[in-house]
């Protein structure tokens, strides 16, 4: 029996993992997030880069607020949230840093300043000494301001050793209470790596009184080896996303960590108090509002990752579970047995259905619920086919709700505004400007396609009807009229559909990126999802909701954003 | 400097990858897949199972015949491709596995046995006495037949480690050339499975004469770690898939693999002979015909595995490209230039890009060169914008140019005959059945979505028209309009549609999955891929495409499958 310490996960979804090309989240989305991940038990999350843009501030502040308090659903990890802020080893990012944290109950500051000779001298055109020195100095600045302070030397990996030993005995003694070694570049072997927290644990002075950390890089596809490889070797901290997004290939996923040490409890000398069962569902809400989709054969979370298609393995897996089963399905979220919902179940039956699925935490009002079974039952209805819990997620998220839409409901009930699970009763900001009333397409072989759109001004409560036609069929026709109603110069970055379950009337989930074309070059890009049965609807619905994201960010100081050059970090 | 040797690279994408839930190869994609690999410089490709059924049966013998014997594009591996068959410890398999791979120039048969107490009991029931006489009878009988014979001990991460030694060192006495130990369920660590491959090597009697492999799955994230132990540990074969695509989360990434040992050329006691630049098409390839997406953030070929987001790394890459680049995107064949071409592009610089994207190999003819270009033409006289290496991609990959169908040319065109890149000349089998030649939609909130639809039966050149309506949108209006003319029960699995570029006009790829509904319930589930435009005739195009492929499995031998439960193994 080894004896087992506690691993600190640490969560960078909101920073590192929000780096990803092409995903941009607004502050009710990283809300919306850092509660999830408060509920799966996570013990630090990274809620941004405040000194980054006045958006960023924002969200890390309301994070803080909002999300550093709740105690719901932590009973296993039995303490609050630690919201951290990163900052650059620059005074003003280290001030700003720990302005946006102060109020939550339990916060830290990660500053960071690269330690490997090629930044050293291609990028920060500074001496080992000089490096020291800042380091040292920002350390003690974010000391001044509160005890967890969290250190990272950026592109450890390829730093010298020696010389990490030397600046990060430094940092330690200037009171860093954490150290994080980053492999920025996702360069090492798990060896390697492990050999290095190793080595740093044994020679670094006073390296038993700070908690050491891993961050790894996924660009070899060694990110969670690698990260397993710092646990063996005596890190209690890891940092890792969900889904491994992250830039380029992405960061360390969490739930192969957490499952990695969860089916092999006598091999890692740590244990985690993730709660594991909401697993699954974390990746989805993630993966919906990031727009980074999961491929079908990823590990833990993939749609592929508990299905057995060999004849064979079938044959074992009913004769005797464990002979392919090395992880219940039920302990990361996922239900195989797919209860059917149809038009006749009822309120309840689709509320402990939720609870089942991970989606119901303790801030889930009575209303939410409402609203849920008020579109499910849309959907039974106009569905042939039982509703599945792929369908159930896809009402659940985000944009399904968004709009009173169907070929059943007649423009009449337009005029009742449609509240949706992610707006919280406390987020008085509008959200939405725009919202889709009616579409009407002709399209054909050797005709030009034409659509008819009727959007409703929110805030007039104005239907608001044009036309326009397109070369390229119904979807740019539809795309066109709306620029039209709206007066937007909006351009399409990407345009992906899935279907969420089999059969032709199951619902479809429209992701579109979208990015205004203005005289700046860096306006943000911008996801937009919307879901029905109908994929021209569901375009519809999306390009609104991304054009609408577009409106949030322009006249909500929450969402603005400097330029990308300043906005994100690497570590 | 480390003493290297030759790493055989065993590819298994046709056998373990076409096992992932969902996926089913027809024999001219399989060829088509061969023939990459083989380009691609792979040593050792497994071509399927033969017994399982005569189609697998036919696919391996065709790639003995007509891929075995290909040196094109081979320099570097400087011999021919080995054709592989799987076969279990019984005698039917391997007879079956020879006759199908006798042909090939190099070939080898595989055969395996569970050796785990838990297989051994609750799935083989037999003793472990059993298990060894089975085994080396097996091997004696393979080797009766061809000198070049792997076994592999199922399961054998969870077998005992001393019986493992003594049943090996009877399969060595009985000539096995290859021993090959597979981490079945995905189940152990690096260290673990490394200790496993020394453990053998020292331990097995005559370990030196024959070559280690190593088998892994994804299921905790580390096939790729734990294989790059293997190799560290000795072993001088690995079994990989193109895209890690495989059971549940799939097997090895052959990319991953390769790219480590290329990018620590000093680290792994090994080297290898694949054309990296070859990597990036072969994903594409593969990914388009199994349908198996590729998430962003797939380490190697995901689409932002080179992209970077940060201000700080930007501007760190343009300073100096080693400070974030550890693999140049070029080595394996992603030009992040992306030359544009517009529509006074000639038919020389379209055929020089597909060069330099790895399309072109020796066996491309000018026609097809010439086809590829007429699409081309259409695509760019009917887009706004320029068109991109991805709207090439798709110009290539099977669909876009099934049916030469735009609203540019008129029907008159249907005349004539398209072949596409995947048509080898010498391939004399019909390989489809219909092809849409128009489609015409009506669809509105407040209406029922009807679509007029026209196919073209290949076979009389007759034109068939119907229309039908459906109350989920204008998609399921054209499927049902498509199932009246041709008059089959089809059930919709699956269906997903991306577009491949940005831009409203860009190329939209839909991937929808089909299966027969008769009376037998295990009816393959059959991908058809649609690109074009228009989103709603991409989607009349892979629905036709997928029907096709249900008609041809239905006639054609070489597409016939005997029962799911017969037809793959688990190794």
């Amino acid at each position: 029996m080894i004896h087992k310490r506690k691993l600190v996960i640490f969560d960078t979804t909101l920073r590192d993992g929000e780096q990803s090309p092409g995903v941009t989240l607004n502050t009710d989305e990283k809300v919306k997030i850092a509660k999830q991940l408060s509920r799966l038990g996570v013990d630090v999350i990274e809620a941004g880069f405040p000194v980054a843009s006045p958006g960023d501030f924002l969200a890390v502040e309301r994070i803080a607020r909002e999300v550093g308090p709740l105690m719901e659903d932590r009973e296993n990890v039995g303490k609050p949230l630690t919201i951290c802020a990163l900052a650059r080893a620059v005074k003003k990012d280290i001030e700003t840093a720990y302005d946006a944290i102060k109020d939550a109950p339990s916060h830290r500051i990660h500053t960071f300043l690269a330690t490997s000779d090629i930044h050293l001298e291609h990028k920060l055109k500074i001496s080992r000494e000089q490096c020291i020195e800042r380091a040292v100095e920002a350390v003690k600045l974010a000391k001044s301001f509160c005890n967890d302070v969290e250190f990272s030397p950026e592109d450890a990996a390829r730093s010298d050793h020696n010389f990490l030993v030397q600046i990060l005995t430094e940092i330690v003694a200037a009171g860093a209470t954490t150290i994080n070694i980053p492999d920025t570049v996702g360069y090492l072997s798990p060896t390697e790596y492990g050999d290095l927290i190793k080595f740093l644990i044994e020679n670094v002075k006073g390296s038993d009184k700070v908690i050491w950390s891993t961050h790894c890089h996924n660009d070899l596809g060694l990110a969670t080896a690698n990260t397993l490889a710092g646990i063996m070797n005596g890190a209690l901290q890891t940092e890792v996303t969900i889904n491994g997004i992250g830039e380029r290939a992405g960061n360390t996923s969490l739930e192969e960590v957490v499952m990695n040490i969860h089916t092999h409890p006598n091999v890692y000398p740590a244990y985690h108090t993730i709660n594991t069962k909401l697993i699954a569902p974390t990746s989805r809400i993630v993966s919906d509002l990031t727009g980074m989709i999961v491929q079908p054969n990823k590990a833990i979370v993939g749609k592929n990752a508990f299905l057995h298609e060999s004849g064979i393995h079938q044959d074992g897996v009913l004769k005797n579970k464990e002979t392919y089963e090395i992880i219940r399905p039920e302990d990361v979220g996922i239900y195989t047995s797919n209860l059917l919902l149809g038009k006749h179940s009822g309120r309840h039956a689709i509320k402990s259905r939720l609870e089942e699925l991970g989606y119901l935490g303790k801030d889930m009002t009575e209303a939410q619920v409402d609203q849920i079974f008020k579109n499910f039952k849309r959907l039974a209805d106009s569905k042939k086919t039982p509703v599945t819990d792929d369908d159930l997620h896809a009402i659940v998220s985000d944009q399904f709700a968004r709009a009173p839409f169907s070929s059943e409901i007649a423009n009449a009930e337009l005029t009742e505004p449609v509240s949706t699970i992610s707006e919280s009763s406390e987020n008085k900001s509008q959200n939405k400007f725009y919202e889709l009333a009616s579409i009407q397409v002709v399209n054909g072989t050797n005709m030009t396609a034409t659509a008819t759109v009727t959007l409703k001004d929110i805030s007039t409560g104005e239907l608001l009807v044009d036309a326009a036609l397109a070369s390229s069929g119904p979807v740019e026709a539809i795309f066109n009229a709306i620029k039209r109603i709206i007066d937007i110069k909006v351009i399409l970055k990407s345009y992906s559909l899935s279907a969420t379950s089999s059969g032709s009337d199951s619902v479809g989930k429209v992701v579109v990126r979208v990015q205004e074309d203005n005289e700046k070059s860096d306006s943000p890009i911008l996801v937009g999802v919307g879901a029905d049965i109908d994929v021209l609807t569901a375009s519809a619905l999306a390009y609104v909701a991304g054009i609408n994201r577009i409106l949030i960010q322009k006249y909500d100081v929450a969402g603005s954003r400097s330029s990308l050059k300043d906005r994100s970090a690497p570590v």
